[in-house]
């Protein structure tokens, strides 16, 4: 394989070497399926409820509050629907506009079922304030659901103070943990949620598989049906080399979670300083706290799309638009919200970094975002601001 | 590990190592999300292309029939629901009563909307026979929903001719093909169904993925909403390995098809073969065309659980009760169906034998049942049939 700078690990990650390893036994020998009585099982079945405790352990639930999915959209759409269904006659549901498509789809699947969505607006920070939350919410809502750190953008969100307002007025809180997940502490009991969803390939897991947080008592409604596997609740013979594969990965970032943040931070500091010091005209979009290395750049009067291919053609990945499905080249409801200034929003990319980028890694992506912005700069005669300045200064 | 029989093929199969290897690729150096426009992920697209078109070749589909989800309890559901959703105010459902638990509680999901199911009845020999789907079909109907083999007792259905009067009634017709796929040819156009389940670890491919065939122009709600996936009808970031692997391991089935099914089926004749002559007094359920290997057998006065579990210390793995839940037992509703008569129902196991298989498990297999069959009918009294047959011939 060529070598390539991957920057781009919102979208997916790399498989964990030790998560790979652990699944190697269930894809190979112990291939039985986990829900059989036979003797055959039995290590399918320990290594099930094995997985299920460490993942419980590392974001402060109970094992069988740990429901496996088949991902981070699945459990969304459980979580949206299967609550919108259990809760009768509240058909109100509260979100915000800068929610995963997996949420905001799903809401509108329920209109046709008579429930209205309302969505809440991030402020120009990529922030879901609580005050929102207290103006639009109602006697009626059944579920609110706020993302616990956005994809693009990186915001993290004031979930725990969202979660006591929802609360207080009876309704469920549901929160999008797939980009947060293995990147920054998540603490379910802390934070007061009642449901949470999370994705394997966002922290090194592997893909297909991902798992949504029930806190004991919640009312859903199971949303695939069929067999009694996870507590009646998602039927399907389970995935169980992808579970296991899950759980090594999220306990290995979450053992490591400091340190990672630590460096993933450093990385991140030092490429918008870089790129400060580049006189480049760009605004970083968002504000802290962000998640460690997701950093959303706009630049002035360049495409974003344009971006991604050169920099794609010096080996480096990068994101433009939404994460997870950029075949078309639309401008992104999240980079809308958020009011990005019309001369730079269509210059938008996302870098994301992981423990696996190096300073090096920075330094690459900093010179080539340089040489094909000053480029394309002295092309179109574009000056970037800084340019513009120093030549005023000029006699 | 020790070494064991495994004859619960019909519950899972073990992982085509070929598939494994045709998987490794994408769990480890090719981890990139398949949806992005960089040339990192254009391997893993290429590989999804090229899945897609082994798969739907080897159905006689065209590729973009072929939806890929996370295995056959997700794509009943999908069918059944997103079918019902999509149809308006066709609000009746015609299934049967040997259906997996899949489309069964599909169906009882979809009551609290409004939606009415039929479940035709299967006769006695585990066939739901054409006219009874001509005698409750009406122009209410929306879909009618029957399996292509039952996973119980593995009878193949008529569905070329239910499809017909589906048609011709103007409903849909979807078949849950879990058990049948890879182990009997199947072409949807010549079946002419509008959707068919599948799911990878019945035919040696990975747990957690399987695919749901959508005819060109059937009318289908997306039932996991998000990103535009599968056409916009599948949300969520595609597992890209394993869907290579499921694609390898059918087509390797169904390559060596006339072959499996050859070599199946000798195995299969000379096990009923053996116990026929071993004085045991027991029914063969379902009749011919069975899946090959799927042997369900009825025992006098025996409890299947104890023949599971005795079976299993000494080293051999078969099913009892409904495959993939059976961590309670309870009577099946497909035995329940075929109206087994009292003094068998409650011995009946599951052998699934599959290619993995040799004439020298089919021995142990039957020397074992003997054993504990005839010492517990030593113990108990209740001599076999064949056993009181031959006393009474006794002076």
């Amino acid at each position: 394989m060529t070598e390539i700078i991957y920057a781009d690990n919102a979208a997916t990650t790399k498989l964990d070497l030790e998560a790979y390893e652990a699944m190697k036994p269930f894809l190979l020998n112990d291939y039985s399926n986990p829900s059989q009585p036979y003797s055959f099982s039995r290590r399918a079945k320990k290594a099930m409820k094995e997985a299920r405790e460490i993942i419980a352990e590392c974001i402060n639930a109970e094992p069988d509050e740990i429901c496996f999915t088949s991902g981070g959209t699945e459990s969304d759409n459980w979580a949206i629907k299967g609550c919108a269904f259990s809760l009768g006659n509240k058909k109100n549901i509260v979100t915000s506009n800068i929610e995963h498509h997996a949420v905001i789809r799903s809401c509108e699947f329920l209109k046709t079922f008579g429930y209205r969505t309302i969505y809440l607006k991030a402020n120009k920070n990529g922030i879901i304030l609580p005050e929102t939350l207290n103006n639009e919410i109602s006697e009626n809502t059944g579920i609110v659901s706020v993302m616990l750190a956005n994809n693009e953008i990186g915001t993290i969100q004031p979930i725990k103070e969202l979660a006591k307002i929802a609360h207080k007025k009876g309704a469920l809180f549901h929160t999008d943990a797939v980009q947060a997940m293995g990147h920054i502490p998540i603490d379910v009991k802390n934070l007061d949620v009642d449901l949470l969803s999370a994705s394997a390939h966002k922290f090194n897991g592997p893909k297909g598989i991902g798992f949504l947080y029930v806190k004991n008592g919640s009312k859903l409604l199971s949303y695939i049906n069929g067999g009694m596997q996870e507590n009646g609740l998602r039927a399907g013979t389970e995935n169980i080399a992808s579970i296991v594969g899950m759980a090594y990965a999220l306990k290995r970032n979450v053992e490591e979670l400091t340190k990672n943040i630590n460096y993933i931070r450093e990385l991140d500091t030092e490429m918008v300083t870089q790129l400060k010091k580049a006189n480049i005209d760009f605004i970083r979009n968002g504000i802290e706290p962000h998640l460690p290395g997701n950093i959303s750049l706009s630049f002035k009067g360049i495409s974003g799309e344009m971006l991604l291919h050169r920099l794609d053609l010096m080996g480096i990945m990068v994101s433009t638009g939404s994460a997870c499905d950029s075949t078309k080249t639309q401008i992104s409801h999240v980079l809308k919200a958020i009011n990005i200034h019309q001369d730079y929003i269509e210059g938008t990319i996302r870098i994301s970094l992981s423990k696996e980028n190096t300073m090096e890694d920075v330094n690459c992506i900093v010179s080539g975002l340089t040489k094909i912005i000053l480029q394309s700069d002295k092309k179109s005669k574009n000056y970037s601001k800084y340019h513009l300045a120093k030549n005023m200064l000029l006699p």
